[in-house]
């Protein structure tokens, strides 16, 4: 597939969903290999047949590149010593995300300069799948911002972490749905807005509202989208192609809307549209579904080592 | 309880998920019995200990008042026959929902009607949770028609039915979760607007998206109301718990957002509010959740006959 | 239904799962209401409409009978000061299950005793589905003891308790089975050796292998019997019909093999068999269901309440 | 990876959940390219980027080797027509299984044969774990015959294909748990004889019992095997990596139990043993886990194919 000795890369924080899921796709790459795994209160564990050994005892010198899956606010400060070793590094934490030290890495929409970054900040699960969907349309000036945009979302409860809680038991979350940081209360938000206005020029007022879905992965946000000016199915499937010609990760649903089960295990988004009958105004509804721990994840994070290392950009993914 | 002898009922279609629960809960009420239940392709079989007759074999003598859970198409021909022959009817299905030989039996709104009808077309359960939530706020002039009402739906299977569809399949369900009907394709949709008219007075537009959860039985509606004025949270939760004092299955939760497990198996709807911050004109958010199969279909339609036969109106129901 | 003011009891542990579903079956109880409910992390929720106080601080004169739904090892001695307190007692822990201060409650082979006790032992779940499939082929001497009993267990997550473990979250169990305590290893393995060597004089050798489903109630036991004769469905059928003749909360599934949903948010057992084709000996193989938190806990202690209290035995019950 | 042009493969009957899963893992193997896909009511769908025809009308000329994905008793006659053209075949129905014209393909017992083979009937998903759990104590001759080997196997709903049934809706499916084909009447029981025999030299009695999870995919086996020896935890471990040693879809987890999630998405069988405690006479408990698409489907007819190609076993497999 190519000629290249493997890159030995570095997980800090394998022992939770996306650390996992990070190694399993690190297992499965052509063109990487681990060259350390940590974690904190799991140190000693094997994760994929890697001994996973504290954080703060990573060998930094054997990688030369670090992805960070450690909560926010404790990710920041181990990304810096990564740096300061003159590693690169990718943090899948929120803590640079707003932060002009680092691309946002929203690979769609920052490929130059991810290529050329010494550090990516991942994007967050809920933002990807906003962002894929809503940049082609503020692009073009579509959205009517006199009008809030509504985003309901759904996810699957690995994106709340592996630590034991009790609203997080099965016995809890099975057979049950509920919203949740409902209100615009949500962290995620400024990261949505900022992204939005940068790479969409849309500043226009947004409701976002998460969900706990019984299940273990996956995203599906639906967004409702008041519009300058009134589009058909047939259009709106055109506009979201074109935008995204020759994108491997990113699948438009001509004639149905996309399900979990178009994107589970993938790195890729389905977005689909429908505009909306009956009303004064024009509307559109675009589901976009992602999952969690891959394009929204861990998935991402390889693309942009991909990027970064000028592999091709969908090695090791599954899109 | 009561010195009263049972009041004889029968059931038509009492094989779906609806008639099973119908079933269920009249074996457990106090004050009515089970004359006869109908099936077609199940005619034969044995539910809830009821030996299941053809539906044009039922003994309507032996009845009192007649519930029918045919679908919808088929139902409004047997509960003709019902009143041909000189017996109360309630009929879960569509057919008499949007008619004015029927009285509209969302209780809450309507006990003075019911009470008196001989024909009561029972709400559908997408329907009993919308209009529960927005009544109150329309009857008080709050909901801005200037904008739209965004309604976000999720159901479990069992509003779906019984009959075998691939789509429907517990490999297709499980882990999964999608939209449908989406762009206002859903038929629920002309009994909100009709109903919000008339008790509401609202004619503004609505936006209905109804999702599938990878649940047995539940429905969370998550409602965006603009607002004509900004409520702060605490006024909100004031206004529905005035709007519904002294109702035995409407639970407001202050302080916190309903979720399915507050409402599966009981006679309730479930309401929760909170304001949305951050945009630039008032805004709510109201979450309501009933359990389709009981308050959405055959507890409401116990808690109509209750009313119809003068019978405490919370008998054989926990709320 | 009858005319006696209802019985004040008391619950202690009220915030767990079986403490839960004790309060909700004693909301519906015609002949009982509750004095008290305690907790004691959780002391100050509410539950049921009960407000929960400090175990420690229940007013233990204001009832008749205690349930304890406390922790094993935590439940025996509050019950002891139940005792002190002259009220009678229904411990649902294991404390004194073993014991000979207590009648173990396993109410359709212990009526009389239970009706006399002071100290009821509820059964634990595994045990009960277990004894009430074994006792009658061991009463009459139909096992063969030269050969092991193999009891396959499989129960939903409720029966592991609501406190917050890694292993219990709904990211680790769904989608998930596994065996735990496998080799004989589990703690009520006692419990049913000793009752079935009591009520059905069999002490031959038992291999007990407990399994967690991804549900979140019901146990279903899959139960292989090497017998000393050989037994038809029908006759095997019969037997189980005679055994348990006019017994309201036991079902036998003719003809089929019973499955959770026979039994989820019912105080029953069902009981389906069938021979086992193409052995050498003979062998039965028996399948009994219960819902892990009505029969197997709180349905049985309400059911042993209502046997020491003189009301009807299913009283607040859905058999 | 390798220089080789990647093999052309046929697959029939690519609708259901195997001949999906069988397509995704071709989509992602280096040696093999799909030239074909077919399918009966559902062609002209697309799947995995291909598109189905007709089964009649597969261009068997354009492929190497034809996989069978079609159902039993229908496959057969396919298959012939692929020997008939010449070609290769693995047929993963049943309709070869017990046939002399075919190698069993329990790929780690079969290698040579496997090589050499014109038609491979591939094992089915319940053999798979039965087989690769029990051959190497019977080779061993530790299998005590005089006593019964209990087999409790538990499968996701996967395992009993795609066909809309109203048994397998989600509604009925989760929150359930059932046997069915109890008292040995599973149609796998034979496959699972004639292979024990011929590999093992074990001719004992069996019973099978089988039972659906509310899972997606994933069969778990409970084996309850007599010994003629004791054996203790280590040594029984120790007797599996040495049976196993150098296979690379064999996984002995070691003083743990598997459960699914140690095999779901992967070709490995787990394999863990407990001795049994408290009983008169030597007895294991072995526990088995498959993906029943994976191991005990697509996974092993890859496997196969790849053995057959001479290609590297485990290319395009995730163990």
């Amino acid at each position: 597939m190519h000629n290249h000795a493997p890159v030995p890369v570095g997980v800090f924080g394998a022992s939770g969903y996306v650390g996992q899921e990070l190694l399993r796709l690190l297992a499965g790459h052509p063109g990487a290999s681990v060259a350390f795994a940590t974690a904190d209160t799991a140190a000693g564990d094997v994760v994929e047949g890697q001994h996973l050994v504290k954080t703060g005892d990573a060998p930094l010198a054997r990688a030369e590149l670090v992805f960070s899956c450690l909560p926010h606010g404790v990710s920041g400060r181990y990304v810096q010593e990564v740096r300061a070793a003159g590693r690169r590094a990718v943090d899948l934490s929120a803590d640079f995300r707003l932060s002009p030290e680092a691309v946002y890495g929203l690979t769609e929409f920052a490929r130059p300069r991810v290529a050329a970054a010494d550090l990516v900040a991942n994007p967050g699960c809920y933002p990807t799948a906003a962002l894929l969907a809503l940049i082609p349309l503020a692009q073009r000036g579509l959205i009517d911002a006199a009008r809030e945009v509504v985003i309901d979302a759904a996810s699957g409860v690995t994106g709340a972490g592996r630590n034991p809680k009790r609203e997080l038991l099965f016995g809890e979350v099975s057979e049950d749905y509920r919203a949740y940081d409902a209100g615009n209360a949500h962290r995620h938000l400024p990261e949505v807005r900022a992204t939005l206005a940068r790479e969409g020029g849309f500043s226009g007022d947004l409701v976002f509202t998460p969900h706990l879905l019984p299940v273990k992965r996956g995203i599906l946000e639906t967004i409702h989208v008041p519009l300058t000016v009134a589009l058909d199915r047939h259009s709106a499937e055109d506009l979201y192609e074109a935008a995204y010609a020759g994108e491997p990760c990113v699948l438009i649903t001509r004639g149905r809307l996309p399900s979990l089960k178009d994107v589970v295990y993938r790195n890729r988004v389905a977005i689909g549209v429908v505009p909306v009958a009956g009303v004064a105004r024009p509307r559109i509804t675009v589901i976009a579904a992602i999952d969690n721990l891959v394009k929204g994840a861990a998935g991402q994070a390889v693309q942009n080592m991909n990027v970064m290392l000028g592999l091709p950009e969908t090695a090791g993914l599954a899109c």
